[in-house]
């Protein structure tokens, strides 16, 4: 499947397909770009994808310099980004050139806002292997390093020219990263569209047993989704593009009380919606059902739905730190109905407070 | 005068008006941003101008940090950024916020980059005070720091909310910032509009005397031909914007081989133009009455037309580095006639040895 992403002469695709990692190479010489290429992953990712990747781009007449950053997170420092502009400068790359980000998440957020910042712009490639940045990550042009005091705080939005998404990785991750990554994928069903949701409750016990035809099928609709978003609002300018924010403004939070250790992003996520539909629907947004059918989907696939033990009082001062707080009021993006999302200024605190309390208030 | 810069959603005004500094509070609440501000300057300008901005800004409701950053040059480091970002972050700054850059084109360059990069993009506003800045850095979002091997190579575009000129300071630069100012003034005349570079010969001698009606006229029509630029190419991606880069190919190579010490970047520029005007003589694109003239205005409003002395092979070889290079090659932008220009991507490096060897010939 291709997903057109477009965003006028920032328009780029989005491949979904099985093994087409080995197909980079000549996806990209058909953009027209300078033969030279800068591969930035990391060594396990390397040693499992890279040699596809790197082959590829030499048979279709690249030059191609890896450069190897650390793994996860810690990749997004300043002094990373620094590593990686030297090697460019050193490997004479230019604003023709390009700059390819195979990995999860982190990697593809240093390695864009590496691409964003040299020469004040230059080509970059995402190449996603975990789910959670095949379906949202890599999409989207938001690129960042972390700051010592605020993680993504450092970064630009650049869209990338190519997304090439292999399903068929996704079948070589560890079960936690994968049901991790299942987690954004619930996420835009509720909030964007209802029959992508009620495909995923149909089709859940065949996702978790990784099927490929439905994990193509899945992991394509979902990048479908998030493109049709980032087109109509490519840089967070308008509340549509809060929308892909839904269980954030409290997983985030719960991520940041926790020290980034507890959870993965997923996880956080899972358990950011299941309070954030128990607020809508403590606000008579939603009724109880809406949100019992979320965390019912969550849990079936796997997912964590309760937070015992958690200190709600650390997870609603991390709520105030929200980098989507304006002028200090941070907004919650709630769903009234399944495919539809609404963004409410106004939560009273109570509120909040009642439903981070319900997460930690059982274990599970 | 206001010039408009028509960007789509990333439209901004320039205002170019004797006293408009002090006016900046005003014209930024009205943009509606949120009501933090920090504005970043040397110890220098902040002395002669900072008061009048702070003031204004103060009086319009917004609550204002002050960033000290080191003066020209040596303000473009990774490290002064990390210094202000910390600033922002600790004074509670976030997207809604301002970044007001007050000073020359480093200042500019880097307080650009800053909110560029904070939180993937803040509110920023220039505040010019050179009269290189005015009508060519604060103008059309180009941003960045230099990398300890290469100037400018981290940076981003990311166009200002709004842009303040205020002609009257231009008064109080220094005679050799003054003139060197000029050189992009001259440059904009050459590639962009016959008629403006006419009135600038008129005027040569009472803009040197800094009449204030005449530079407010001059340094405004010069705002308009860049802006003119900007609306048609913001991201320097077609031959337009090259047109401003004229003179600009050997000027950064006479800069880079002399150690950025022996004139200044208007300075070089000058002697850029003189040896690029030579150069289409040399290759039949223009007459030579057509270089004599350009040279003549340059030497009337006091800039250099003459480099004795200069070492012609570092020259060449600094060429080789342009950061605009596509894949090794050196595209020039040359006139062929006043207010006309064309970019030439196949210039004979004998014919480039030849008019740098000229420069460097006699000294005047």
């Amino acid at each position: 499947m291709i997903v057109p992403v477009n965003l006028g002469s920032h328009s780029y695709s989005i491949v979904v397909e099985p093994g087409a990692l080995a197909t980079v190479g000549e996806r990209l010489r058909a953009l027209g770009v300078g033969r030279r290429a800068a591969l930035v992953t990391d060594a396990g990712i390397l040693r499992l994808h890279g040699g596809a990747v790197a082959a590829g781009l030499e048979r279709a007449g690249f030059t191609v310099t890896v450069i190897e950053v650390p793994e996860g997170e810690t990749a997004k420092t300043l002094a990373v980004a620094e590593h990686c502009w030297d090697r460019l400068l050193a490997a004479g790359l230019d604003r023709t050139s390009t700059v390819l980000g195979l990995g999860g998440g982190a990697v593809g957020d240093l390695a864009g806002f590496v691409a964003a910042t040299y020469m004040r712009g230059m080509n970059f490639v995402t190449l996603p292997t975990t789910i959670l940045a095949q379906v949202d990550a890599a999409i989207g042009g938001k690129t960042a390093i972390d700051h010592p005091k605020a993680k993504n705080l450092i970064g630009a939005f650049h869209q990338p020219r190519l997304v090439v998404v292999d399903p068929a990785v996704a079948r070589t991750l560890p079960d936690r990263d994968f049901r991790s990554g299942l987690a954004e994928i619930v996420k835009h069903g509720i909030v964007l569209e209802r029959r992508y949701f009620e495909e995923v409750e149909r089709d859940a016990a065949r996702l978790l047993a990784r099927e490929l035809d439905v994990l193509d099928r899945v992991i394509g609709g979902s990048c479908r989704l998030k493109a049709s978003v980032i087109e109509r609002d490519p840089e967070e300018k308008s509340e549509l593009r809060f929308a892909l924010n839904y269980g954030h403004t409290i997983g985030h939070a719960l991520e940041a009380a926790t020290g980034y250790a507890r959870w993965t992003h997923g996880e956080a996520v899972s358990l950011g919606i299941v309070a954030e539909a128990r607020l809508a629907s403590r606000l008579g947004l939603a009724d109880a059902a809406t949100a019992a059918r979320q965390e019912r989907l969550l849990a079936a696939v796997g997912l964590p739905v309760r937070a015992g033990g958690l200190d709600v009082e650390a997870a609603l001062t991390a709520i105030t730190h929200d980098k989507k707080a304006r002028d200090g009021r941070v907004p919650f993006v709630l769903a009234p109905r399944l495919g539809e999302f609404r963004v409410v200024y106004d939560v009273p605190p109570a509120e909040v407070r009642a439903v981070i309390g319900e997460l930690a208030a059982a274990t599970r």
